[in-house]
């Protein structure tokens, strides 16, 4: 199934997309696309219905139908860091021992296709297109063999940082990841059955056409179910968190010459099988 | 007013404590503590309410009626850190010249009585009694001058923290703040017409009895409405979101010799005029 969430912000309904890229409406049979929603047996029962019975939305997903977050009521966006050895290499530090952990906060979730914002005082905004992995059944010590059951499905993540505020500033990285509209989240919420192999999917992003970041998920230093097993040793995970694993190389701060996102431009980005963003960048002086 | 939650664990019900020191239910006027419930204008209309006329909830609150944490639904967790120049100093940092911000994970947030849970392969987990300020009023940049209207009321939060998570493993602090129970927060949530002088409250923790930590807020090097403007440039802030000010001196990974807490200790800790709270300490071992 792909899952999605659509509507104005804040206001987004369940949906779901059919065969033929339709938009079917989910919310006369379960209150959101998160939460418990995203059990086991909420998504097993979701498999058993009758897809063609359910009302289809007018408009084009994607275009002139607007897309929430896959998610709704994050309680966790939980970020892996410098998971990719050359992402790690680019960015001047060393390939890490274990999993970095950080945060993003909540508040920066947003559609695929909405704007991203520069902030205020901002020149480092940069682009990370990564693989999120949502949780479907909660747990913690989890094993890693027992790892991927946990796991409701998966969803392109754009981890949009602002490096000045992550780097050059007092403490943890927290300052440059949770900026409002930092976490465009979908299009939709991809259940496992509909990707053969998590472990090698293509992935790249462009900003204004051209191509910044190309990778694939094969060299993912951490692989998902480590990433599931060692986040829960650290906190206990429940259904619709996010776990987003770490970008490959091709950020702005790694470009030669050191290149950052400017207002006016369009980022666009996409994973094989679990669809595509669209951005467009506001500048800081559209801040009212 | 002083705003609480009471009853089981995740079916806590909003209440308000009298003067008599009763819990009078506020369930049917709200539905919660927390969310639009503290936006400026709901809780004008609380304090228009008469209280004579609310149900009286029986049990004794802190004693036989369990309290859950004093703000439900919390969409950001938010810490300063080494904001006590003392504390810094114990810490063997340098003082920050501008706010430290990192995050503890909301799964981690629970009432001021609850057990702190010791987490698998800890050796260094540690106290820390801190003033937390809950946001009311939603914003972005926020003026210093305009930040105390955003303020809903004041906790006593116990930033618990593993030493070794926190410290001695790759990347930032997030490991060793977000914990399952790290989060102890209450009893009651404050509204600022009852705290005389938010910036000269006595504070004091105390382990087995014995007093660790006693310091003032007045000695907070980054204060209130400082804090409050410095965050809302990295982030929204949204009604219910927690920030958590600082610890003062007096920590275990700061007392000589060092020491952490063991299985079966009892921590107590409070802050003048916001309340007290009392957490057992369970062993690792105890984790099924």
């Amino acid at each position: 199934m792909k899952l999605l969430r659509f509507g104005p912000h804040g206001a987004e309904k369940p949906g779901l997309l059919d065969d033929m890229g339709r938009v079917r409406d989910l919310s006369a049979i379960v209150p959101d696309i998160g939460g418990d929603t995203l059990l086991p047996e909420s998504l097993a029962a979701l498999r058993e219905l009758d897809i063609e019975s359910l009302p289809i939305i007018d408009g084009k997903p994607q275009d002139d139908l607007r897309l929430g977050p896959c998610v709704g009521g994050i309680g966790k966006f939980v970020c892996i860091g410098l998971n990719y050895a050359d992402h790690a290499e680019e960015a001047g530090m060393p390939i890490p021992e274990e999993p970095i952990i950080f945060n993003k906060w909540t508040s920066a979730v947003v559609g695929p296709n909405d704007d991203i914002q520069i902030p205020r005082g901002s020149v480092k905004t940069d682009w990370e297109v990564e693989l999120g992995v949502v949780i479907g059944k909660p747990g913690v010590y989890i094993d890693e063999a027992d790892a991927m059951a946990h796991v409701a499905g998966y969803c392109v993540v754009n981890d949009v940082s602002e490096r000045e505020f992550q780097l050059e500033r007092a403490g943890t990285w927290d300052k440059g990841k949770g900026c409002d509209t930092f976490g465009p989240t979908g299009p939709w919420l991809v259940t496992p059955d509909e990707v053969e192999n998590v472990d090698d999917l293509d992935m790249w992003l462009d900003v204004d056409g051209e191509r910044m970041q190309s990778g694939s998920t094969a060299t993912l230093i951490f692989k998902i179910p480590e990433l599931i097993s060692y986040c829960s040793r650290f906190m206990s995970l429940q259904s619709g968190d996010v776990i987003s694993t770490g970008t490959p190389p091709g950020v702005g701060m790694g470009h030669s010459p050191i290149r950052y996102l400017a207002g006016g431009e369009v980022v666009t980005l996409g994973i094989a099988g679990l669809g595509e963003q669209r951005s467009f960048v506001r500048p800081s002086a559209s801040i009212a």
